[in-house]
């Protein structure tokens, strides 16, 4: 029998060959043997008393309090956007937390003063005659009141368009702080609380704009504060990064505040000389999931792989450690670890998980904490087994790092200073606006076993940019096309005319790395001040978002919150709503009317992409009649 | 074939028989038909992804993402106690946003400024030569704070002992802001994130304690500073208490924000009149679930059932409105009010229901709102159809109202002054360690139709008094109480020898009414100040905790603060926690070492009293031994 090809990466399907040959089970092995629920799938399993677990049926069309289909999966959906804001958001606050111990001596500092000053000026801080320091714990300390202030509402960045605000207003969907949100929604999903799917995603786009705009925006900004704001880096992607003769670790998880600080404690001589002294060329860092976004983008460290290859990386036989914090990690890898050397070491308070090695990892003694967890992985060294170790030769040549400012500043290339002023977004809205670009899209999320291993990703990229649809990427959507080779300049020879002359023009790939998930805020940003730009609503702009294989409550967020923001958006994987007539009908219909863009679910990624075109041009279309009639501009 | 008795209580069976005869549906039907899923009710099933729905099986031991059948169970574990301690704490926010807003000449006033200045002086909140609304609204800030500040841990009340304090301290279990608590489980149980049974737990703990000592807490003080401190009163509980001429109002729900302005409006002179002019007697408010403990025990408003009566009340024919807040509320209740003339009115923005009619309650012009709403339940008195109308005449006299400050009350009673001093538990610790109360119990909770309505609360309070284990009681399992005629002061007949002369020496019954399920923190009080009084643990006292018929995710926040507090807890229903055998095993021993109490699973009620009152002699005999060794106590 011909073996099932699972993903669209060699590199992927070697060490799937090898994981049978070794006899131990990854992901691809568990997904042949699970069959989903059936009733969870479409969402009409309510488990959220304990008078259940109902399900309904024909013969059982409510649940014993009542609750219709449509309850019982609007709930399910807003528990979903709830658990994905609270990561994100969560995520957020511990990076404030660290921005509030910064100090100049310290481990963690200010790297992006100028960042740090804008903010401050924003938020209203005094920046006069102060030390930076002080302004950079006046800026955390107003970041974390924004996760729990009792009055008022979310302070948006002023890349948020004004009509966007506005349509909130009008929905009621302004976020008070983050955290009440998160609690409103498990509150009013409560047995006996909201039972009206209407009322229910209009509480879940509350609770996810206040995770884009609020926790997520409020993550990438203090990062970049933190860590530098990103520029653009060549790396290397897909797990021929490993090498050899080096000590290899996997940074894998989501928070750079774990993740730079390795970063720093594997440059550090001592530790190199260490390494030496265990018989290794050096120590080779490289990342995986969102983490290896994280620093990539400001380091330039190699990309292993995105969430599908996570054990893989253990089965190559090459890897001392596996470094985790929070977010997508397999529970898998501690027994696989198991069979292999490999150190599997969590570090989060908040993601401790049975059978891993747990070094907590103190903010307080940042680096000191680094290095003790990187020492673990060159002291491992000495155990590998050279007979065990495969590493597949399959790598790729990416850019990455391409933040809302690194956009600008490429942009920048372009500018006629004469005419125009530098630093704007108007040559990339002027390339829409003429049609040399056709649109925008961003296409995220993760890798989910119901598609082909990034499969999804990078035939709706190739068609997006065939057809001049330059693409913006993040979290493992980007390392499926940095692993493609789809984030290298060269492949503006997979673009079409308009958009290969705008790489060329501007040197940029046809595709952007914009980072991890939570910078998807970054995508909000540049979208917004093209809008601003343009002095129209995002939800005109001839942009789109897909999330062609997502599997994680954050995707549920981010997709609540970018159609929120009047982005379209088209997903590879149904979410578990189909049993509700009613959801369905609103994520997929009526959103449209009320913020202007909707849900799509399209499992074909090339039919997709051209759904995606067709709701572009549209947009176009709805733009140049816009500016061709110069009153209802003004109106708007 | 003879018809299935479905609960103990004669009025229920009766309306139960009326539905058959209307051809409506009730919860009782539902019950018949749905079968609850068998991997659900074993906690399972995980949907935290999109990868799945997963379930464990022999032949699927891993979800896909390799999380094994106790990361999964501990999971929707931590998940339900978010759901309870933000449905609780999120109503005690509420609380806090109504006292900021009250005013001298407003419709929320300070009722009781002895417990606001006691909370302000706890507070550290200056209170000489101010005005009391400035206090008031200070010590609102304050509390409001205590959700989302973003440095520190909660403030515990004096009544917490120092022991206990200690306990959490040692486990990492003290709670930081109450919305980050609820935050971090739905972060912690994100894919990716926690997958280490003994760690969810941890964390569990952690947020429920942020429930019970913290946002129940603060909703029990505010409510009761604003409201007034509850008071021993008489009233009478049952669907009887619906009068055949009179608008009947149901109050149904949990905030007494909502349902105190509706008793003042009730009692409006121009209302009542314009009762009398559609050609009623008058109003008659009746209560259900907690919203009925809130306005009885402050008001005597009678109480019409509990928690699986809801339907019932309709079902009457006899009542013009059901009005609502959040939590507990059937959406089965808008069908069914279609089949008769009752107006279903939802008021919160927290809890729409579709089909039902919604007046949203506005908070700033409180009593208007309620007036509007108490019109609308007059002008549908006319609708009434005299043929459909069936109320049973079942009531039972009942005494409610037992705040810990009123049992201080009682208690001063037999306090001899010429030794003791008044004002404190003293006596009741006597009667406990003297061996006149072998112990107490606090019985708390919903009805489950997996327990005969009312048999589980009702056959374990018998047996419990007729030992000499005083009662304390809240929530559904006090209505259920209250209809049997157990908190009426005759009950003391059925208790055994010792209680019955304590109750008839303090005068009061052998259960004793202590309120809502927020106000379970009433009972922590009362326990706490017992222990530190006798410089013991609370773990140390002849004291557990029981709740035969939960069905809630706040009865698993209650459960698990209450086991987390020293209280040894008796669930008549298993949670959903049966497929983690390592879950199970921490739950029901191993938390005994952590916490010196654990939870028990046992459907029989009298069973489960008589393991309670064996557990209650372990306890006893600790203390005897204790206060026979000095040294030993000197150390606690």
């Amino acid at each position: 029998m011909e073996e099932k090809v699972l993903s669209i990466d060699s590199a992927t399907n070697e060490l799937i060959k090898k994981a049978k040959e070794d006899g131990v089970e990854t992901i691809f092995d568990r997904k042949e043997n699970m069959k989903p629920c059936p009733m969870g799938e479409k969402g009409i399993c309510c488990r959220i008393c304990a008078m259940g677990p109902c399900r309904i049926t024909p013969k059982t069309p409510r649940g014993l309090c009542g609750a219709t289909a449509d309850v019982i999966v609007s709930r399910n959906f807003a528990r979903m956007v709830a658990g994905g804001a609270a990561a994100h958001s969560d995520h957020g606050r511990d990076i404030a937390h660290v921005l509030h111990m910064a100090s100049k001596d310290g481990n963690y500092k200010v790297t992006d003063e100028v960042k740090l000053m804008e903010l401050a000026k924003r938020w209203k801080i005094e920046t006069e005659d102060r030390d930076v320091y002080d302004i950079a714990h006046e800026v955390a300390e107003f970041a974390l009141n924004e996760f729990g202030k009792p009055f008022g509402t979310l302070e948006f960045p002023p890349s948020l368009p004004e009509q966007r605000e506005k349509v909130w207003k009008d929905l009621n969907v302004v976020p008070r702080s983050i955290d009440r949100e998160v609690v409103t929604i498990m509150h009013s999903t409560h047995v006996g609380c909201t039972a009206d799917a209407d009322s229910m995603l209009n509480i879940s786009m509350r609770t996810a704009i206040s995770d884009g705009w609020g926790g997520s925006y409020i993550a990438t900004e203090l990062s970049d504060i933190l860590f530098g704001t990103p520029v653009p880096r060549e790396t290397e992607a897909n797990l021929g990064v490993l090498e050899e003769n080096q000590v290899n670790i996997i940074l894998h998880g989501h928070e750079p505040s774990l993740s730079e600080m390795i970063v720093l404690a594997a440059e550090d001589p001592e530790l190199l000389a260490l390494a030496k002294e265990v018989g290794a060329d050096g120590i080779n860092l490289a990342g995986m999931c969102c983490t290896a976004n994280e620093v990539t983008m400001r380091h330039g460290v190699k990309i292993a792989g995105n969430f599908a290859q996570q054990e893989l990386a253990i089965l190559t036989g090459a890897v001392e450690a596996v470094i985790v914090d929070v977010q997508c990690i397999f529970p898998a890898l501690a027994p696989l670890a198991d069979c292999y050397h490999t150190k599997f070491i969590t570090t989060s308070p908040k993601a401790r998980i049975t059978g891993a090695t747990h070094i907590e990892f103190d903010e307080e003694k940042a680096l000191e904490s680094a290095k003790q967890i990187v020492k673990e992985a060159i002291f491992n060294f000495k155990n590998r087994k050279k007979e065990k170790v495969f590493i597949p030769q399959t790598k790729s040549h990416a850019v990455v790092g391409y933040s809302t400012k690194a956009i600008i500043n490429q942009l920048d290339k372009v500018v006629n200073s004469h005419i125009d002023i530098a630093g704007t977004v108007k040559p990339l809205a002027d390339c829409i606006t003429s049609g040399v670009l056709r649109g925008a899209a961003g296409i995220v999320g993760c890798n989910n076993p119901k598609v082909k291993h990034d499969y999804g990703h990078i035939e709706m990229i190739k068609e997006l940019i065939k057809n001049d649809v330059i693409v913006v990427t993040t979290g493992c959507a980007a390392q499926a096309a940095a692993k493609a080779g789809l984030l290298s300049k060269d492949a503006r020879k997979l673009a079409g005319k308009g958009l290969a002359t705008v790489c060329e023009l501007v040197d940029i790939p046809p595709v952007l790395h914009m980072g991890s998930c939570v910078d998807i805020s970054r995508i909000l940003e540049l979208v917004g001040l093209v809008a601003k730009h343009l002095n129209v609503d995002i939800s005109e702009l001839p942009v789109v978002g897909a999330a062609p294989e997502w599997m994680s409550e954050k995707a549920v967020s981010i997709g609540t919150y970018v159609v929120a923001s009047g982005i379209d958006t088209w997903l590879g994987v149904a979410p578990p709503v189909t049993g509700g007539p009613r959801v369905l009908e609103i994520l997929t219909s009526e959103m449209e009317n009320m913020v202007g863009a909707k849900f799509f679910v399209e499992p074909d990624p090339v039919k997709a992409a051209h759904q995606m075109i067709e709701r572009i041009e549209q947009k176009r279309k709805g733009l140049e009649e816009k500016f061709e009639n110069p009153e209802a501009l003004a109106e708007a």
